[in-house]
């Protein structure tokens, strides 16, 4: 795969890896032999990913961080830097999706839900960019979902932070493009393969997941991997990914 | 024009009255006999608004309120129901466009942006809709912006904020349209002839004034009416409207 | 309604006028002062129409026209503009909706459809448009649907021929805004109450008419209406119709 | 690279082969195993191609079949299927671009566009699927641009045919995708480095090429591979692709 070879392995920064995908996008850079940083705001709970990582031959290392809290993530980004190297690319993965009605829907969480899922991204996003432009290189990566292009019935909270992230990285695309940073926009629409979806809703899990209707994090993670391989004459700034059998 | 005789006049609401279009609004339906509730800030500046609807022969009331605080925005709500009557109209009109390159913008400036354009929509949005429903019917109008479909360079923020705005409205339209109230999202797309128009870009502005290059409060309002008159079986949900000239 | 004053009635064109969107959009033109010049291909079944406008005190001229063939759609424009005046609105009114698996569908009925549905668009809409150009105003009004804007399965011919008509709408406004010709297409999604549907779909007629949930001719008229009533400074591009309770 | 293990090479068919991006990507699955059946109108002028991929040890057949004519079609997918064996993707990347007014396009051009770029596309499809949908398995790729989403001024036809096959392509996925078959489409927005750009645009090409501004063909080839690769739980049904640099 000529691509692969034509980057330098460095720092790969995961925030919200405390769920499936983000442990399989790092695991996924970690065997290409880049450092994973990984974080959520309990580091403790990141040392099975770690101990994965490391079991097979990679870099791997937790950070306990609020990603809304701005000055953590001002040091976060500081400390990576300087302590594992410049950071390659950048995968904001945090979700939030609480539904509700929006007549029953306390101001409290709406506010929430938006500071998870857009407002730390732009916290890491601006952080993390401001050190690639300097470099003129870099992937910058956030996960979306069906209600960033869509608000639903009861999604309310959740597709507005869900549109604001998208605007967010469409913003930066435009703006770092041309500086050499690569941002793209992953929409994830179906069910992913995640404790959560099995707890929840363990009847459609165990009805499609024989069938392959359910999203599996390390397909997931190739996808991240192949936006950061592509050379930067043909650069992709937004993909869907869904189960062959998922309505949309 | 047969539709305004099939709505009873009752309460319009303004929040956002402070520029030329919500004023232009607030007049509009204060002419159809509407009792125009005008929201700022600063209640002050609201007076030569509410005296140009009262010299016309119109009701109009002006509400000092940050509509950012949720105890502000339920307290204007409860007070206009009870003492000026239903509300049945809605029109959001509170913008906050302040372009940044996203390497140079503040944590507090990408808050506040949201926090003005988005998150007081959802807390006057919530109370009214919680009123409305109850009634079955009811117009809840948003004001959009280019913004809202596409996050250009510099406009992280801003597009942000109009994204989530965009989908509140749509979660809104789904959720509360088939109880009867009417969501719609209006894109205004072009300079509007305000005094901000008219004073950072006074050459622009001169060269496209005599034209008709600029939106005109007034035709921007009449579109307002237009959506509030549509009856329940042919609704709009969103349009657009920019000058015959403006770039697309 | 201060806009209505400010246009000069001439002519409306109504090709497809064979439904009763068509049929009401003429009838409202009428009564607004309007000659109606309504095409379909068989002229004789034009005449309750005619009969319809002229018992209303209008005027209204029926032509029977196959709007695919170029030479017939030439000739009619020169026929109208000679004879019964300058055409001020233009609407493209032509649906050709039906459904099949695109393994089964037919090279023929695949460009039949686009040919109908599309092709003939393009037809008229250039050749009114040609002198619009030179007077510097007009309308063209195209109705799209559901279809415009998402492929569905077993929609791929209806689908593909409603995007390309809203390309061909979006190029012209585009193009033609600029110098003076607004271009404007109207997203029409649900049913219509037309004999089409009462007659095929009787079950779902009956249970959406008496909740309105079916859209009346004579309401998406008046949305054809206003938009040709818009002055220049705040033209609407595309607006959606659909009844409170539809799904979408 | 695990994917590639996981399909089993065999027919690769590219309908439109004549440039540089179809030939690209028929030299990429041809290295990949697979036997590339290429077509373009005069089967002579791909022999340079066929040539090239038999240097490099591949197959390659050369097809000459004008994609318009519905016989030509369902004989040439009978040919292959017999000779060269099942077809596990097609790639559909015939364009036709030429701008013009849309007062001054003619019926035939405009015709002719969508004949090229969205009529064969659904010939060529439909065939295509029938085989596949009773293996449950293949891959569809159709390639898009710019005016695949958006109309243009001058670019009716253009972007009225792209609009038509984008349509196509999502109608197909919606169907045939819980079948077993993947339909993507990409949108290539960007100057691609052929010989049709190094010729007409010389000193654009001259300013942007040496900077990565330029598309190269094999870069695009990669996503066409990458596409095909994706299990099915994971599958993208659009991508875009641009050089870094392109305004968007």
């Amino acid at each position: 795969m000529p691509e692969s070879t034509s980057k330098q392995p460095g720092v790969v920064l995961v925030i919200g890896a405390g769920d499936a995908t983000g442990g399989a996008i790092a695991q996924r850079f970690a065997r290409e032999g880049y450092t994973a940083c990984v974080v959520r705001r309990d580091a403790e709970k990141l040392q099975p990913l770690v101990a994965a990582i490391e079991a097979e031959g990679g870099r791997a290392y937790a950070f306990g961080v609020d990603a809304r809290r701005e000055e953590q993530v001002v040091e976060l980004i500081e400390t990576i830097e300087r302590d594992q190297g410049p950071i390659e690319v950048m995968v904001f993965n945090i979700g939030a999706n609480v539904p509700s009605s929006i007549l029953d829907e306390t101001a409290r969480k709406y506010f929430k839900i938006w500071e998870m899922a857009c407002f730390s991204a732009f916290l890491c996003g601006r952080e993390v960019a401001r050190r690639m432009v300097t470099r003129e290189r870099g992937t910058l990566l956030f996960t979306g979902a069906t209600a960033s292009l869509r608000g639903g019935a009861y999604f309310g909270a959740f597709a507005g932070a869900k549109h604001a992230l998208r605007a967010l990285a469409q913003s930066m695309a435009r703006e770092l493009g041309p500086r050499g940073v690569h941002v793209a926009h992953v929409v994830v629409d179906g069910s992913i393969d995640t404790a959560f979806i099995r707890d929840n809703f363990p009847d459609d899990y165990a009805r499609k997941k024989p069938l392959d209707g359910v999203l599996k994090p390390e397909h997931i993670a190739d996808n991240y991997w192949h936006l950061h391989c592509q050379p930067r004459d043909a650069w992709t700034h937004e993909l869907d990914l869904r189960p062959y059998m998922e309505k949309w």
